[in-house]
Protein backbone atom coordinates (compact mmCIF):
# COMPACT_ATOMS: atom_id res chain seq x y z
CA UNK A 1 0.00 0.00 0.00
CA UNK A 2 0.76 3.47 -0.36
CA UNK A 3 -0.53 5.14 2.31
CA UNK A 4 0.66 3.02 5.43
CA UNK A 5 -0.91 5.62 8.26
CA UNK A 6 -3.88 5.79 6.55
CA UNK A 7 -6.45 3.52 7.91
CA UNK A 8 -9.78 4.19 6.96
CA UNK A 9 -11.28 5.17 4.05
CA UNK A 10 -14.97 7.14 4.64
CA UNK A 11 -17.39 7.74 2.10
CA UNK A 12 -19.73 10.39 0.87
CA UNK A 13 -22.55 8.12 -0.01
CA UNK A 14 -25.25 9.86 -2.32
CA UNK A 15 -23.19 10.74 -5.71
CA UNK A 16 -20.13 9.26 -4.90
CA UNK A 17 -21.25 5.81 -4.25
CA UNK A 18 -24.82 5.52 -5.56
CA UNK A 19 -26.43 6.85 -8.98
CA UNK A 20 -29.45 8.52 -6.90
CA UNK A 21 -30.66 10.66 -9.53
CA UNK A 22 -31.39 7.68 -12.33
CA UNK A 23 -32.16 5.51 -9.60
CA UNK A 24 -35.21 7.94 -8.27
CA UNK A 25 -36.20 8.76 -11.90
CA UNK A 26 -36.74 4.61 -12.31
CA UNK A 27 -38.53 4.54 -9.38
CA UNK A 28 -40.78 7.54 -10.52
CA UNK A 29 -41.29 5.69 -14.01
CA UNK A 30 -42.56 3.11 -12.26
CA UNK A 31 -44.87 4.77 -10.26
CA UNK A 32 -46.15 6.67 -13.54
CA UNK A 33 -46.73 3.10 -15.20
CA UNK A 34 -48.57 1.50 -12.16
CA UNK A 35 -50.79 5.24 -11.63
CA UNK A 36 -50.89 6.33 -15.68
CA UNK A 37 -49.02 9.36 -14.56
CA UNK A 38 -46.82 11.18 -17.61
CA UNK A 39 -44.66 13.00 -15.86
CA UNK A 40 -40.91 14.81 -15.99
CA UNK A 41 -39.04 12.16 -13.68
CA UNK A 42 -36.08 13.20 -13.85
CA UNK A 43 -37.35 16.50 -13.01
CA UNK A 44 -38.85 14.99 -9.92
CA UNK A 45 -35.92 13.11 -9.13
CA UNK A 46 -33.84 16.50 -9.05
CA UNK A 47 -36.88 18.33 -6.99
CA UNK A 48 -36.85 15.63 -4.30
CA UNK A 49 -32.78 16.12 -4.23
CA UNK A 50 -33.15 20.04 -4.08
CA UNK A 51 -35.27 19.89 -0.95
CA UNK A 52 -32.36 17.88 0.77
CA UNK A 53 -29.87 20.87 1.87
CA UNK A 54 -32.38 23.19 2.87
CA UNK A 55 -34.15 20.56 5.14
CA UNK A 56 -30.85 19.38 6.72
CA UNK A 57 -30.09 23.54 7.72
CA UNK A 58 -32.88 23.24 9.83
CA UNK A 59 -31.25 20.88 11.85
CA UNK A 60 -27.82 21.82 11.44
CA UNK A 61 -29.15 25.45 12.68
CA UNK A 62 -30.54 24.26 15.21
CA UNK A 63 -34.71 25.30 14.38
CA UNK A 64 -35.54 21.67 14.46
CA UNK A 65 -33.82 18.92 16.44
CA UNK A 66 -32.39 16.00 15.77
CA UNK A 67 -34.64 13.96 12.56
CA UNK A 68 -33.35 11.47 10.54
CA UNK A 69 -33.02 11.72 6.62
CA UNK A 70 -35.84 9.39 6.25
CA UNK A 71 -37.98 11.76 7.58
CA UNK A 72 -36.49 14.77 5.77
CA UNK A 73 -37.29 13.01 2.81
CA UNK A 74 -40.94 12.13 3.38
CA UNK A 75 -41.63 15.34 4.71
CA UNK A 76 -40.16 16.66 0.74
CA UNK A 77 -42.18 13.92 -0.69
CA UNK A 78 -44.91 15.15 0.77
CA UNK A 79 -44.46 18.60 -0.84
CA UNK A 80 -43.24 17.47 -4.26
CA UNK A 81 -46.33 15.36 -4.79
CA UNK A 82 -48.23 18.35 -4.69
CA UNK A 83 -46.50 20.16 -6.96
CA UNK A 84 -46.01 17.56 -9.81
CA UNK A 85 -49.92 17.19 -8.90
CA UNK A 86 -49.74 13.28 -8.11
CA UNK A 87 -52.44 12.42 -5.65
CA UNK A 88 -54.31 9.08 -4.42
CA UNK A 89 -51.24 7.32 -2.66
CA UNK A 90 -51.89 6.49 0.60
CA UNK A 91 -49.60 6.22 3.20
CA UNK A 92 -48.05 2.80 2.71
CA UNK A 93 -47.33 3.45 -1.10
CA UNK A 94 -45.84 6.94 0.07
CA UNK A 95 -43.61 5.30 2.77
CA UNK A 96 -42.60 2.73 -0.25
CA UNK A 97 -41.56 5.65 -2.89
CA UNK A 98 -39.40 7.14 0.33
CA UNK A 99 -37.82 3.94 0.36
CA UNK A 100 -36.36 4.49 -3.05
CA UNK A 101 -33.64 6.22 -1.44
CA UNK A 102 -33.22 3.02 0.67
CA UNK A 103 -32.59 1.45 -3.25
CA UNK A 104 -30.29 3.82 -5.06
CA UNK A 105 -27.89 1.94 -7.32
CA UNK A 106 -24.31 2.16 -7.38
CA UNK A 107 -22.24 3.38 -9.89
CA UNK A 108 -21.04 0.79 -11.85
CA UNK A 109 -17.12 0.19 -10.66
CA UNK A 110 -17.69 0.92 -7.05
CA UNK A 111 -18.78 -2.64 -5.97
CA UNK A 112 -15.54 -4.22 -7.38
CA UNK A 113 -13.78 -1.02 -6.24
CA UNK A 114 -14.79 -1.56 -2.45
CA UNK A 115 -14.04 -5.50 -3.05
CA UNK A 116 -10.32 -4.59 -3.21
CA UNK A 117 -10.37 -1.08 -1.25
CA UNK A 118 -11.58 -3.60 1.96
CA UNK A 119 -8.58 -5.25 1.41
CA UNK A 120 -6.34 -2.54 2.76
CA UNK A 121 -8.29 -0.50 4.85
CA UNK A 122 -11.85 -0.18 6.94
CA UNK A 123 -14.42 0.95 4.60
CA UNK A 124 -17.22 3.07 6.38
CA UNK A 125 -20.04 5.48 5.75
CA UNK A 126 -19.54 9.12 6.47
CA UNK A 127 -23.30 9.91 4.90
CA UNK A 128 -26.12 12.43 6.06
CA UNK A 129 -28.34 9.13 5.08
CA UNK A 130 -29.69 7.74 8.17
CA UNK A 131 -28.25 4.27 9.48
CA UNK A 132 -31.25 2.59 8.20
CA UNK A 133 -31.34 3.72 4.85
CA UNK A 134 -27.24 2.93 4.03
CA UNK A 135 -27.53 -0.72 5.64
CA UNK A 136 -30.96 -1.13 3.48
CA UNK A 137 -28.88 -0.02 0.74
CA UNK A 138 -25.75 -1.94 1.40
CA UNK A 139 -28.04 -4.99 1.39
CA UNK A 140 -29.03 -4.75 -1.88
CA UNK A 141 -26.54 -3.17 -3.80
CA UNK A 142 -23.91 -5.50 -2.08
CA UNK A 143 -21.63 -2.56 -0.36
CA UNK A 144 -19.63 -4.16 2.15
CA UNK A 145 -19.18 -1.38 4.83
CA UNK A 146 -16.95 -2.38 7.68
CA UNK A 147 -19.59 0.38 9.70
CA UNK A 148 -21.71 2.85 9.10
CA UNK A 149 -21.03 5.92 10.49
CA UNK A 150 -21.99 9.42 9.99
CA UNK A 151 -24.23 11.78 10.59
CA UNK A 152 -27.12 9.97 12.40
CA UNK A 153 -24.49 7.93 15.28
CA UNK A 154 -22.64 11.61 15.33
CA UNK A 155 -26.01 13.08 15.90
CA UNK A 156 -24.82 15.98 13.27
CA UNK A 157 -24.92 16.58 9.46
CA UNK A 158 -22.40 17.48 7.08
CA UNK A 159 -20.97 19.62 6.45
CA UNK A 160 -20.41 20.49 10.42
CA UNK A 161 -16.96 19.40 11.74
CA UNK A 162 -18.77 17.06 14.32
CA UNK A 163 -20.02 14.75 11.65
CA UNK A 164 -16.47 14.15 10.61
CA UNK A 165 -14.50 14.14 13.79
CA UNK A 166 -17.50 11.74 16.09
CA UNK A 167 -16.89 9.40 12.82
CA UNK A 168 -13.62 9.25 12.81
CA UNK A 169 -13.19 9.15 16.36
CA UNK A 170 -16.19 6.05 16.89
CA UNK A 171 -12.89 4.49 14.71
CA UNK A 172 -10.27 5.00 17.56
CA UNK A 173 -8.45 7.09 14.97
CA UNK A 174 -6.72 10.21 14.54
CA UNK A 175 -8.21 12.43 11.57
CA UNK A 176 -4.80 12.12 9.63
CA UNK A 177 -5.59 8.30 9.93
CA UNK A 178 -8.70 8.61 7.88
CA UNK A 179 -9.43 10.07 4.45
CA UNK A 180 -12.92 11.07 3.10
CA UNK A 181 -13.90 9.79 -0.30
CA UNK A 182 -16.72 12.07 -2.33
CA UNK A 183 -17.28 13.72 -5.64
CA UNK A 184 -18.24 16.54 -3.95
CA UNK A 185 -15.53 19.87 -3.20
CA UNK A 186 -17.70 21.04 -0.43
CA UNK A 187 -17.45 17.97 1.83
CA UNK A 188 -13.62 17.61 0.97
CA UNK A 189 -12.80 21.25 2.11
CA UNK A 190 -15.18 20.54 5.66
CA UNK A 191 -13.15 17.03 6.24
CA UNK A 192 -10.18 18.87 5.27
CA UNK A 193 -10.74 21.50 7.82
CA UNK A 194 -10.97 18.61 10.42
CA UNK A 195 -7.59 16.81 9.86
CA UNK A 196 -9.06 13.97 7.61
CA UNK A 197 -6.88 13.24 4.13
CA UNK A 198 -8.96 13.64 0.62
CA UNK A 199 -9.46 11.55 -2.13
CA UNK A 200 -12.28 13.20 -4.92
CA UNK A 201 -14.14 11.48 -7.03
CA UNK A 202 -14.86 12.17 -10.77
CA UNK A 203 -18.81 11.63 -11.18
CA UNK A 204 -19.25 14.26 -14.08
CA UNK A 205 -23.25 13.42 -14.84
CA UNK A 206 -24.11 12.82 -11.11
CA UNK A 207 -27.01 15.89 -11.90
CA UNK A 208 -26.96 14.88 -15.30
CA UNK A 209 -25.88 15.65 -18.42
CA UNK A 210 -25.58 19.40 -18.12
CA UNK A 211 -23.82 19.41 -14.42
CA UNK A 212 -21.39 22.28 -14.46
CA UNK A 213 -20.38 22.00 -10.79
CA UNK A 214 -18.16 19.33 -8.84
CA UNK A 215 -17.02 18.15 -12.33
CA UNK A 216 -13.57 18.58 -11.14
CA UNK A 217 -11.03 18.87 -8.39
CA UNK A 218 -11.24 22.67 -7.30
CA UNK A 219 -8.32 22.17 -4.32
CA UNK A 220 -5.32 20.12 -4.38
CA UNK A 221 -6.81 16.40 -2.97
CA UNK A 222 -4.59 14.01 -1.74
CA UNK A 223 -6.10 11.93 -4.55
CA UNK A 224 -8.00 12.10 -7.24
CA UNK A 225 -9.42 9.44 -9.39
CA UNK A 226 -11.72 8.50 -11.78
CA UNK A 227 -14.25 5.91 -9.79
CA UNK A 228 -13.34 3.43 -7.16
CA UNK A 229 -10.94 1.15 -9.24
CA UNK A 230 -8.61 3.96 -10.12
CA UNK A 231 -8.65 5.00 -6.01
CA UNK A 232 -7.75 1.39 -5.49
CA UNK A 233 -4.46 1.55 -8.24
CA UNK A 234 -3.58 4.92 -7.36
CA UNK A 235 -3.62 3.50 -3.05
CA UNK A 236 -1.83 0.04 -4.78
CA UNK A 237 -4.50 -2.36 -3.13
CA UNK B 1 -37.18 -18.71 5.71
CA UNK B 2 -39.15 -19.71 9.14
CA UNK B 3 -39.19 -16.17 10.43
CA UNK B 4 -40.76 -13.91 7.55
CA UNK B 5 -41.45 -10.78 10.09
CA UNK B 6 -37.93 -10.82 11.65
CA UNK B 7 -35.56 -8.83 9.92
CA UNK B 8 -31.98 -8.48 11.91
CA UNK B 9 -29.91 -10.38 13.96
CA UNK B 10 -28.61 -8.39 16.82
CA UNK B 11 -25.21 -10.30 18.20
CA UNK B 12 -23.64 -10.47 21.86
CA UNK B 13 -20.26 -10.91 21.06
CA UNK B 14 -18.09 -11.80 23.85
CA UNK B 15 -18.41 -15.14 24.54
CA UNK B 16 -21.49 -15.76 21.88
CA UNK B 17 -19.36 -15.16 18.52
CA UNK B 18 -15.52 -14.92 20.14
CA UNK B 19 -13.65 -17.11 22.26
CA UNK B 20 -12.34 -14.34 24.67
CA UNK B 21 -10.69 -16.91 27.26
CA UNK B 22 -8.41 -18.86 24.60
CA UNK B 23 -7.81 -15.57 23.02
CA UNK B 24 -6.61 -14.00 26.13
CA UNK B 25 -4.42 -16.70 27.16
CA UNK B 26 -2.70 -17.13 24.29
CA UNK B 27 -2.11 -13.18 24.22
CA UNK B 28 -0.83 -13.81 27.63
CA UNK B 29 1.34 -16.89 26.68
CA UNK B 30 2.77 -15.08 24.44
CA UNK B 31 3.80 -12.24 26.69
CA UNK B 32 5.37 -14.38 29.37
CA UNK B 33 7.34 -16.14 26.25
CA UNK B 34 8.53 -12.71 24.99
CA UNK B 35 9.05 -11.12 28.90
CA UNK B 36 10.26 -14.87 30.49
CA UNK B 37 7.37 -14.76 32.78
CA UNK B 38 5.77 -17.79 34.01
CA UNK B 39 2.08 -16.99 35.09
CA UNK B 40 -1.55 -18.91 35.33
CA UNK B 41 -2.39 -16.92 31.83
CA UNK B 42 -6.01 -18.61 31.98
CA UNK B 43 -6.43 -16.55 34.99
CA UNK B 44 -5.24 -14.14 33.69
CA UNK B 45 -7.96 -13.84 31.11
CA UNK B 46 -10.59 -14.48 33.81
CA UNK B 47 -9.54 -11.76 36.07
CA UNK B 48 -9.12 -9.67 33.55
CA UNK B 49 -12.22 -10.42 32.18
CA UNK B 50 -14.32 -10.25 35.82
CA UNK B 51 -13.36 -6.39 36.12
CA UNK B 52 -15.31 -5.91 33.28
CA UNK B 53 -18.77 -5.80 34.74
CA UNK B 54 -17.97 -3.56 38.01
CA UNK B 55 -16.17 -0.99 35.54
CA UNK B 56 -19.45 -1.10 33.35
CA UNK B 57 -21.46 -0.96 36.69
CA UNK B 58 -19.96 2.88 37.57
CA UNK B 59 -21.01 3.96 34.07
CA UNK B 60 -24.45 2.98 34.26
CA UNK B 61 -24.84 3.85 37.71
CA UNK B 62 -23.96 7.25 36.40
CA UNK B 63 -20.83 7.44 38.81
CA UNK B 64 -18.85 8.44 35.93
CA UNK B 65 -19.40 9.76 32.73
CA UNK B 66 -19.64 7.56 29.27
CA UNK B 67 -16.18 5.93 29.09
CA UNK B 68 -15.74 3.02 26.15
CA UNK B 69 -14.65 -0.47 27.00
CA UNK B 70 -11.08 0.32 25.89
CA UNK B 71 -10.42 2.43 28.17
CA UNK B 72 -12.20 0.16 31.17
CA UNK B 73 -10.27 -2.81 30.03
CA UNK B 74 -6.58 -0.83 30.67
CA UNK B 75 -7.62 0.34 33.78
CA UNK B 76 -8.55 -3.45 34.67
CA UNK B 77 -5.42 -4.47 32.93
CA UNK B 78 -3.11 -1.70 34.69
CA UNK B 79 -4.49 -3.31 38.08
CA UNK B 80 -4.18 -7.29 37.30
CA UNK B 81 -0.71 -6.26 35.89
CA UNK B 82 0.16 -5.34 39.75
CA UNK B 83 -1.78 -8.44 41.34
CA UNK B 84 0.12 -10.60 38.78
CA UNK B 85 3.30 -9.00 39.58
CA UNK B 86 4.24 -8.01 36.19
CA UNK B 87 6.38 -4.97 35.40
CA UNK B 88 8.72 -3.53 32.82
CA UNK B 89 6.46 -2.49 29.96
CA UNK B 90 5.95 0.58 28.53
CA UNK B 91 2.53 2.11 27.95
CA UNK B 92 2.79 1.24 24.13
CA UNK B 93 3.49 -2.19 25.34
CA UNK B 94 0.40 -2.23 27.97
CA UNK B 95 -2.04 -0.54 24.84
CA UNK B 96 -0.66 -3.01 22.17
CA UNK B 97 -1.66 -6.07 25.22
CA UNK B 98 -4.93 -4.13 25.51
CA UNK B 99 -5.81 -4.58 22.75
CA UNK B 100 -6.03 -8.26 22.24
CA UNK B 101 -9.77 -7.44 22.50
CA UNK B 102 -9.67 -6.56 19.12
CA UNK B 103 -7.88 -9.61 18.55
CA UNK B 104 -10.30 -12.33 19.48
CA UNK B 105 -10.91 -15.53 17.62
CA UNK B 106 -14.35 -16.41 16.75
CA UNK B 107 -15.56 -19.99 17.56
CA UNK B 108 -15.39 -22.54 14.81
CA UNK B 109 -19.23 -22.58 13.55
CA UNK B 110 -19.26 -18.85 13.17
CA UNK B 111 -17.81 -17.22 9.98
CA UNK B 112 -19.58 -20.08 8.23
CA UNK B 113 -23.25 -19.36 9.80
CA UNK B 114 -22.86 -15.57 9.57
CA UNK B 115 -22.46 -16.36 5.99
CA UNK B 116 -25.74 -18.04 5.84
CA UNK B 117 -27.74 -15.95 8.25
CA UNK B 118 -26.36 -12.78 6.32
CA UNK B 119 -28.40 -14.03 3.50
CA UNK B 120 -31.51 -14.00 5.35
CA UNK B 121 -31.40 -11.46 7.87
CA UNK B 122 -29.41 -7.99 8.55
CA UNK B 123 -26.71 -9.04 11.21
CA UNK B 124 -25.32 -6.26 13.51
CA UNK B 125 -23.22 -6.22 16.57
CA UNK B 126 -24.96 -5.88 19.92
CA UNK B 127 -22.41 -5.97 22.19
CA UNK B 128 -20.67 -3.79 24.86
CA UNK B 129 -17.45 -3.66 22.94
CA UNK B 130 -16.74 -0.07 21.58
CA UNK B 131 -17.11 0.53 17.65
CA UNK B 132 -13.31 0.67 17.06
CA UNK B 133 -12.99 -3.04 18.84
CA UNK B 134 -15.77 -4.41 16.90
CA UNK B 135 -14.58 -3.19 13.70
CA UNK B 136 -11.00 -4.36 14.29
CA UNK B 137 -12.27 -7.56 15.43
CA UNK B 138 -14.32 -7.71 12.53
CA UNK B 139 -11.61 -7.29 9.97
CA UNK B 140 -9.43 -9.76 11.55
CA UNK B 141 -11.73 -12.69 11.69
CA UNK B 142 -13.73 -12.06 8.74
CA UNK B 143 -16.70 -11.28 10.44
CA UNK B 144 -19.44 -9.93 8.13
CA UNK B 145 -21.58 -7.62 10.16
CA UNK B 146 -23.99 -5.03 8.12
CA UNK B 147 -24.14 -2.47 10.88
CA UNK B 148 -22.06 -1.94 14.00
CA UNK B 149 -24.47 -0.95 16.72
CA UNK B 150 -24.43 -1.68 20.92
CA UNK B 151 -23.36 -0.12 23.49
CA UNK B 152 -21.29 3.05 22.61
CA UNK B 153 -23.67 4.59 19.54
CA UNK B 154 -26.48 3.76 22.10
CA UNK B 155 -24.38 5.49 24.57
CA UNK B 156 -25.49 2.92 27.65
CA UNK B 157 -24.39 -0.53 28.64
CA UNK B 158 -26.28 -3.04 28.26
CA UNK B 159 -28.46 -4.86 30.14
CA UNK B 160 -29.40 -1.39 30.32
CA UNK B 161 -33.10 -0.82 27.95
CA UNK B 162 -32.11 1.84 26.18
CA UNK B 163 -28.88 -0.60 24.96
CA UNK B 164 -31.44 -2.95 22.99
CA UNK B 165 -34.08 -0.18 21.84
CA UNK B 166 -31.25 1.83 20.43
CA UNK B 167 -29.79 -0.22 18.13
CA UNK B 168 -33.02 -1.47 17.04
CA UNK B 169 -34.27 1.92 16.49
CA UNK B 170 -31.32 2.94 14.38
CA UNK B 171 -32.30 -0.06 11.96
CA UNK B 172 -35.79 1.62 11.51
CA UNK B 173 -36.98 -1.78 12.95
CA UNK B 174 -39.93 -2.24 15.47
CA UNK B 175 -38.24 -4.19 18.79
CA UNK B 176 -40.45 -7.65 17.34
CA UNK B 177 -38.29 -7.31 13.84
CA UNK B 178 -35.15 -8.13 15.44
CA UNK B 179 -33.93 -10.74 18.03
CA UNK B 180 -30.53 -10.74 20.46
CA UNK B 181 -28.46 -13.75 19.73
CA UNK B 182 -26.26 -14.35 22.96
CA UNK B 183 -25.29 -17.38 25.16
CA UNK B 184 -26.15 -15.52 28.07
CA UNK B 185 -29.34 -15.46 29.89
CA UNK B 186 -29.30 -12.14 31.11
CA UNK B 187 -29.01 -10.71 28.43
CA UNK B 188 -31.69 -12.15 26.76
CA UNK B 189 -33.55 -11.77 29.29
CA UNK B 190 -32.84 -7.90 29.54
CA UNK B 191 -33.49 -8.11 25.27
CA UNK B 192 -36.39 -9.60 25.65
CA UNK B 193 -38.08 -7.44 28.18
CA UNK B 194 -37.77 -4.94 25.25
CA UNK B 195 -39.49 -6.69 22.97
CA UNK B 196 -36.83 -8.10 21.39
CA UNK B 197 -36.70 -12.09 20.47
CA UNK B 198 -34.45 -14.26 21.67
CA UNK B 199 -32.05 -17.37 20.45
CA UNK B 200 -29.96 -18.63 23.21
CA UNK B 201 -26.86 -19.74 21.55
CA UNK B 202 -25.15 -22.79 23.89
CA UNK B 203 -21.38 -21.92 24.16
CA UNK B 204 -20.50 -24.08 27.74
CA UNK B 205 -17.15 -24.07 27.82
CA UNK B 206 -17.08 -20.17 27.59
CA UNK B 207 -15.53 -19.72 31.08
CA UNK B 208 -13.44 -23.27 30.98
CA UNK B 209 -14.26 -26.60 31.23
CA UNK B 210 -15.78 -26.25 34.93
CA UNK B 211 -18.42 -23.55 33.78
CA UNK B 212 -21.52 -23.93 36.04
CA UNK B 213 -24.12 -20.99 34.70
CA UNK B 214 -25.41 -20.14 31.34
CA UNK B 215 -24.75 -23.59 29.88
CA UNK B 216 -28.53 -24.17 28.91
CA UNK B 217 -31.47 -21.89 28.67
CA UNK B 218 -33.00 -20.48 31.83
CA UNK B 219 -36.50 -19.55 29.98
CA UNK B 220 -38.73 -20.17 27.15
CA UNK B 221 -36.52 -18.76 24.67
CA UNK B 222 -37.61 -18.61 20.68
CA UNK B 223 -34.80 -20.29 19.97
CA UNK B 224 -31.84 -22.65 21.53
CA UNK B 225 -29.05 -23.50 19.22
CA UNK B 226 -25.62 -25.20 19.08
CA UNK B 227 -24.02 -22.55 17.47
CA UNK B 228 -24.79 -20.60 14.62
CA UNK B 229 -24.66 -23.06 11.74
CA UNK B 230 -27.61 -24.71 14.25
CA UNK B 231 -29.33 -21.22 13.89
CA UNK B 232 -29.08 -21.13 10.43
CA UNK B 233 -31.39 -24.06 9.91
CA UNK B 234 -33.96 -23.78 12.10
CA UNK B 235 -34.27 -20.08 10.41
CA UNK B 236 -33.89 -21.81 7.31
CA UNK B 237 -31.23 -20.10 5.37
Amino acid sequence: MVETSLKALLFDVFGTVVDWRSSITREGQALGRAKGLERDWQEFADRWRAGYQPAMTEVREGRRPWTILDVLHREILDRILGEFDIDGMDDAEKDDLNRAWHRLDPWPDVVAGMGRLKTGYILGTLSNGNVALMVNMAKRAGLAWDAILGAEVAGHYKPDPDAYKKSVSLLGLEPGQAMLVAAHNGDLRAAAACGLRTAFIRRPTEYGPDQDFDKEPEEDWDFVADGFGDLADQLGV
